[in-house]
């Protein structure tokens, strides 16, 4: 936030509203689901291959703050935040439309909904739409975080 | 959802808005922040100290997906849903206004605020508030998360 502005980073001038950043890919393994969900979020239909059979999804399906948390990773790992987020306010509209499956790979597309510079402080607040989809172009979570992001310095 | 209901299971019908729900507490450990940062949340005020001492947090600060992971954990191991809950459709309004530091311990109240039976399906929507505060009362994380939860058999 102070000296020179790192080259390469995004900082909230650097957005538009409307501007589109896609994230890499991951594949989520049965395993990686399990763990999470043992952690996190023990539910039958998250950690037991018999129960999640007999659940209304007919098998295991990764715990949403899962899916959640691996959005946020495929984003920050591409970059363009990686200098300039200051914090995340809060969350809202978080819905998860498709479960996400062993073996699913997953994507994020990240939408700049709003910008709202701070007058005073050296930041703005970005809101940004995630949006993740598997291999089949399902969207299985979508979200809006609320980010702080630096301003250019000087 | 088919057969004899469970016994000290709390189905839909066991729900009313306005009741509250504590959870037991737990305290959050430098390593565990870390660890949890490191996988799915890595900026610099999750996991380097020096960073995180030149952010504006002044020390290392817990992933707020990490503080959302726990409260939901925290919630799930009391049992009131463990039998009955069916799934998750979203969460709205989460905010986090106080940062969780390396040694806070954190429990979680959660209120009834809302439930819509389904009129044809076995289960019904119960919108739940989570509020989870840290060893100094101070509310660190709120959110809303709508879940489907089972209709008692029969």
């Amino acid at each position: 936030m102070t000296g020179a502005a790192i080259p390469g980073a995004r900082y909230f001038e650097d957005f538009a509203v409307g501007d589109v950043i896609e994230s890499q890919s991951a594949t989520l393994t049965e395993s990686q689901i399990m763990d999470f969900a043992l952690a996190w979020d023990p539910q039958p239909f998250h950690v037991s291959k018999p129960a999640a059979e007999a659940s209304m999804f007919g098998g295991l399906i990764a715990s949403g703050f899962h899916t959640l948390a691996l959005t946020f990773r495929l984003f920050w790992q591409g970059g363009p935040i990686q200098h300039t987020n200051l914090g995340g306010l809060g969350l809202d509209n978080l819905r998860w439309p498709k479960p996400v499956r062993p073996g699913d790979t997953l994507r994020v597309t990240v939408e700049v909904l709003e910008l709202r510079p701070s007058s005073s402080r050296p930041f703005g607040h970005v809101r940004l739409k995630y949006t993740t989809r598997n291999q089949h172009d399902e969207t299985v979570l979508t979200a809006e975080l609320l980010h702080l992001v630096a301003k250019r310095p000087g």
